[in-house]
């Protein structure tokens, strides 16, 4: 099945907006089997929107729009998708009703304009929807099918995730299965060479690599006659992977990275302090994005200045002397200080040259240090970014945090 | 002058990368005049790119395309801008020494397909890159224009400012000044109020409001015969809108708040230093993203356990027990500990309810105090946020605490 997404909004042209709805249908409609051809965006046009669901529907078999199902007049997606697919706008009471009892809900007062909302075209499958006032829906005629979506990205993907979803899987005979995997500390190209011969061979289940910032996903897809056979295919062929690249791999339901190692503390409730210079706080502050860290996170200290670093963590001012700031000497100073002062079960430390300036031969911009201590154990590694820029620089450096208390826990 | 986007490639279309691309050319064609119509995403496929460059041209006059420009055979879009605009391509002996000598200077390999990226429709106006391999151009015909700007964000942009803005500059007989002020502590609909009747006679200069996380934004354009007219129209405007909204404004030219605190702080070298709990480093991570900043930033302490803001900051148990951690009381301890504890000049702290959990009917989610501390001066305030969302909440705080140090050092 070949697709198209078509975002509606005039925020979006003015650039007031960053199109994240793409972004996110993009890689589910990719996950499922369906080709994206085109992203569009127009404005709240309705003969810019015809014309461009029209000019779609001329490689494509699926639209999905997102935007332009509010109560206004401006509003005209489900007018043109009518218009389009040969159907008409009925009123539908059960979708009043659901709309009426979001508006109670979230305790906003209803408009009469409201009531447009619970139009759809007579033959459309209406999406409820359960944290918006804007339903959606799916509409097909002759094998061509417009699926609309409303515009705020978390309406939009729950409803995506619970409606429209089941809806395309039901649409293909074959059911697919799929897991992400994400891995850290290996390349690309790396992990394109040690998986190859699985990758070239491509029938079932199949092997896509992604580069993202630092990191390497990888999708292990199959589509079989029924989801349990898909599953087993992917589960299998998860196990021959991890023969080869396992320790590289964090997670394997595309979690990010400090989820991971916060969700983990949380359980094992293993309690963390920690001690960052060249990061600036970007540790703790990404750490503590999940919620209910509280738990095990104590807390943190950023020690720009040695002094900082003297004061709150005990470093010496003879190993600063003698080794500078940014070393695995002082890395390791840090780290043993915070965790003494804090009690903490593990101490983590990080001190670096994030860049622009202050790189020298020996150490350049993008080099730092990070240290772990654990129950007694003590890991110190030095790291060198190839970025040249500050703020990839220092997300590279969190990163590699994180990596490594996953790889202490794992030991 | 109406326009069209068009991005090239197919890591767009696979939801690999998030198009920011269009978000910065929306902004920076509706900031000269030039109306967006549309954005579109095409793979690197040649007739689905001539296909979408037809109909841009339907409607508009102008089609800017990102990416696809590179050596490979996979690169088609100068070849079919001449496909479209009537032109053949040409060797240009200038742009292929531009080439190697970007090479050089990036220490890469030159391969014998990097010539194709020399090619150039005979009437194009060429835009050399002086950071990366793919030159760039612009071809007219018939009132059509082309704008071919390579696809990494950094050369499109830094081609863009240099090279197409100024293109299509002296395509206009009028010129274009324009300021974009940004404000913190109204809201849209406030402020779109206030200047009401300033908005409402739109001739010239034209004021437009723009709705910010948590933030506006002002743009004040002026069209007239030359440039220095324009300016002048504008700054007069300024004046007026400083007037009315002037305690509001943060930036003249569209900078970042933490950027405009930032550069503040290390121009008139005050030192500051943080204390934070519900932002959880986040303040200190985004005033450390600006180089330099370590002149002035001594240390930051997240202090997450009521234990650590005792041990840390010298808060009283008394004053947790008593009023909570969440609390002015509270912050100002905190506020007064971590400027005593650093002889720095600002102290600042936050403590709040970032949320989903740990909510209050006094004390509800998105509940926060700030207190800055300097030169015996001291503020704390109380803030609600909006947000339902932690993420939301921890940076809406973070702009607070910033805002409030601007006060401060304006006062």
């Amino acid at each position: 099945m070949k697709s198209a997404i078509l975002s509606v909004g005039t925020e979006i042209l003015f650039g007031q907006i960053t199109n994240t709805n793409s972004v996110y249908l993009s890689q589910e409609l990719n996950l499922l089997g369906i080709d994206v051809m085109y992203h569009y965006t127009v404005g709240d046009n309705p003969k810019r929107l015809a014309k461009t669901i029209r000019s779609a529907f001329e490689d494509c078999d699926l639209v999905i729009t997102t935007g332009g199902l509010g109560p206004t007049q401006d509003d005209m997606t489900k007018e043109i998708a009518c218009e389009i697919l040969d159907d008409e706008l009925v009123y539908d009471e059960a979708a009043f009703e659901n709309i009426k009892a979001v508006f109670t809900k979230l305790k906003r007062v209803m408009t009469d304009n409201n009531k447009k909302q619970a139009y759809f075209p007579k033959r459309a499958k209406i999406f409820y929807n359960e944290i918006g006032t804007a339903p959606g829906f799916a509409l097909e005629n002759n094998g061509k099918i417009i699926i609309c979506l409303p515009g705020p990205p978390r309406e939009m993907k729950e409803m995506f995730e619970l409606k429209a979803k089941p809806y395309l899987e039901a649409k293909s005979e074959d059911k697919i299965y799929y897991r992400m995997l994400r891995m850290f500390g290996i390349g690309e190209s790396a992990l394109e060479t040690t998986l190859l011969d699985l990758i070239d061979e491509q029938t079932d289940p199949t092997l896509a690599t992604y580069a993202k910032e630092s990191e390497c996903g990888l999708r292990v897809a199959s589509k079989r006659k029924t989801k349990e056979e898909a599953k087993q295919a992917v589960n299998n062929m998860i196990e021959v992977i991890k023969e080869r690249v396992g320790k590289h791999i964090y997670s394997y339901d595309n979690e990010n990275i400090h989820q991971v190692v916060a969700k983990r503390l949380i359980a094992e409730n293993i309690s963390i302090s920690c001690a960052e210079s060249c990061t600036g706080g970007l540790f703790a502050e990404t750490l503590t994005k999940t919620p209910g860290i509280s738990k095990v996170f104590d807390r943190g200290v950023i020690t720009y200045s040695n002094q900082a670093k003297v004061e709150e963590l005990g470093v010496k001012q003879e190993t600063l002397d003698k080794y500078g700031a940014v070393s695995l000497e002082t890395a390791r100073e840090m780290a043993r200080g915070i965790q003494k002062k804090t009690g903490s079960r593990i101490g983590i430390s990080i001190t670096g040259v994030a860049g622009p300036d202050g790189g020298t031969p020996e150490k350049p911009v993008g080099f730092f240090c990070i240290c772990v201590v654990m129950d007694g154990k003590e890991e110190a590694q030095e790291f060198q970014s190839r970025h040249k820029d500050r703020t990839a620089n220092r997300n590279f450096s969190m990163l590699c945090m994180m990596h490594m208390i996953i790889r202490l826990l794992n030991e």
